[in-house]
């Protein structure tokens, strides 16, 4: 280790770019945990050291999200992906419906996976565009009656962004995954009955996903759920019902002290948004050479999609791109084109980076 | 990362401990995973470079424990307590029955998850002496048209272990939880239609189960499961129907080529005859200070339980031992007393260390 490694400017958009501060920490305390002798792997999770990982971490969580006393935190296993199926499980009664706006890939993911097990309404769909803009709150259609409003506040694929919460109807709790905007600008979570993330874009590796639910939800969750299933389990058992992803936990735990060390979620928005206005500005001032997939007033802050005259242009920006160290930028084949998947972690240097090259490749392409 | 890094004798039963080569070389490529400017917790789970990941640790897999061709290797979340859940809801079909071998804590939780939906009978329940010693073949109560037939092959915390499969009857699938004997010792991989494990003792770390299924099993498996519940979609998706836990599965890797590397799954189970054979040698010579949970003929190799003539004396012994780096040689609380937890990657000297210890205790307390 005594060559300085190499890094790239990373654009992958989930498992993606982790502070740099945090990644040498984990190295440092690889053989070593505090003076433990071992690994953070290597200890158990009924030991006290590992009870404060995971207890700072949810402590820092609910500083920096300002998570009110009512909610409990948790770290699970199966990603946003498993938390679609225990969603309408522990939430939506025998009988009744749920209630999905469908945005893009992941919003409609989430519906599929609530259909197979009871009544879903898409209270919106806005494939007929392929997912290009958000509904305005006038175009929902609402059931008064459903057991949740879902919600992803940021799609993925697709580059469209909520800023501003979709209004359910009075009584009916508001359910969003937010993995791709997770804790990447302060949120007011009382509005809020369930947020879940998975943490491999702006929180942490692969592994693990973190649902935060208000208490009352809880009373709502039926007997003899599978127990790996079980919200109410999981939050009785502070996450440690059986052995959780440590791993995953530890280090969203030091991404988490990191955010709150350079300024909490205000700064880490105040960054973002200067990350994506730098390339939002470069697309709109390329008189029409590269074109936003997203709306303007639908676009997201964390994953810019844009295309460019032709496919094979496309391929050429891509692979001068991977010269230049800026890696991710393939975009997903439902959209096509780039995206440039910006999260908390990744630099403004990277985005300065990229702006330059996009200039040259059209200069020298256009 | 100057000084020499403190280590200990680590007996934690899972998480456990790592093979220090496997610790040392996820340190050294942490902030650059083989020349990609990245960690391999940052990389896309569809880049060639995680592929490779993935399918080299398969691929070792396979060589290790030589698994025929008709089986598909799975790399999972949720541990094997999901796998409680998905085995009944996978592979036995809607009014039949499975049949569950109960020796100990973990084949009682996999007995109660089935039981939640759909018959489940007790082919076998060691209850009535504290899970001391496994049923023989002539004691089994064999359903001949059950779904299936479950074992646990260790028990972690009572500490039974098998070395001769039950067997079921005639056409009926043999299911494993192999969790905490996972490449231990050699098995004949045909004779199970399913095994499981969670990696956190002998195979990695936390947040990764691994099923490995014969072909025809997945025939059997109902429609419309939820997506993340079904082994047909995670087998046809090589495990990578949604962002698998990279870190994890790139651990389990490096841990499989090292057990390649020292000779295989003969040479690890004879070290871990040699290691277990020594503590229970300290315990049989001890003149009855030193007693075994389990009975001479159930011994698991992997868990050595065993308790002292008091528990002032456990308290003391475990005290002590901790003192000399001997660390989580404390029982769990429904055996009591203490047990040593000696996986793969537990090296002879620990143990050579406990049993003098065992010895000096016993000359000072005795």
């Amino acid at each position: 280790m005594s060559n300085q490694p190499k890094r790239v400017f990373n654009f992958n958009p989930g498992p993606a770019i982790l502070p740099l501060p945090v990644l040498k920490q984990a190295q440092e305390e690889m053989l070593d945990y505090k003076g433990t002798g071992m690994s953070v792997m290597e200890i158990s999770h009924r030991s006290k050291e590992f009870e404060a990982v995971i207890q700072t971490a949810e402590a820092d969580l609910r500083t920096l999200m300002n998570i009110p006393a009512n909610y409990k935190v948790l770290f699970l296993q199966g990603g946003a992906s498993l938390q679609f199926t225990m969603l309408p499980m522990n939430l939506r009664p025998a009988g009744a419906s749920a209630d999905y706006i469908v945005t893009g890939s992941w919003g409609k993911k989430a519906f599929d996976e609530a259909a197979k097990l009871g009544t879903t309404r898409a209270a919106a769909n806005m494939k007929a565009t392929n997912f290009d803009h958000l509904p305005i709150q006038a175009e929902l259609d609402l059931d008064p009656k459903a057991a949740y409003l879902h919600f992803t506040s940021n799609e993925t694929i697709h580059g469209v962004e909520y800023f501003t919460e979709p209004v359910p109807p009075a009584g009916v709790p508001l359910v969003c995954d937010a993995s791709s905007d997770f804790i990447s600008h302060p949120i007011d979570v009382s509005k809020y009955a369930l947020i879940y993330a998975g943490a491999q874009k702006n929180a942490g590796p692969a592994g693990v996903v973190i649902p935060i639910i208000r208490d009352d939800l809880l009373e709502k969750v039926p007997a003899n759920l599978p127990v790996m299933l079980d919200y109410k389990t999981m939050a009785a058992d502070g996450s440690l019902y059986n052995t959780p992803p440590c791993w995953s936990v530890y280090i969203v735990g030091l991404v988490l002290k990191w955010i709150k060390e350079i300024g909490g979620l205000p700064e880490i928005a105040r960054r973002n948004q200067a990350k994506a206005g730098l390339v939002y500005k470069a697309i709109d001032e390329s008189g029409g050479f590269y074109r936003g997939h997203a709306k303007t007033d639908s676009r997201s802050v964390m994953n810019v999609t844009f295309r460019l005259p032709n496919e094979q242009l496309e391929e050429q920006f891509a692979s001068e791109a991977k010269k230049r160290d800026l890696i991710g930028l393939k975009g997903h084949r439902s959209v096509g084109g780039m995206r440039a998947s910006m999260y908390n972690a990744f630099p403004i240097e990277g985005v300065e980076s990229l702006v330059e090259f996009m200039k040259e490749f059209q200069q020298n392409n256009g």
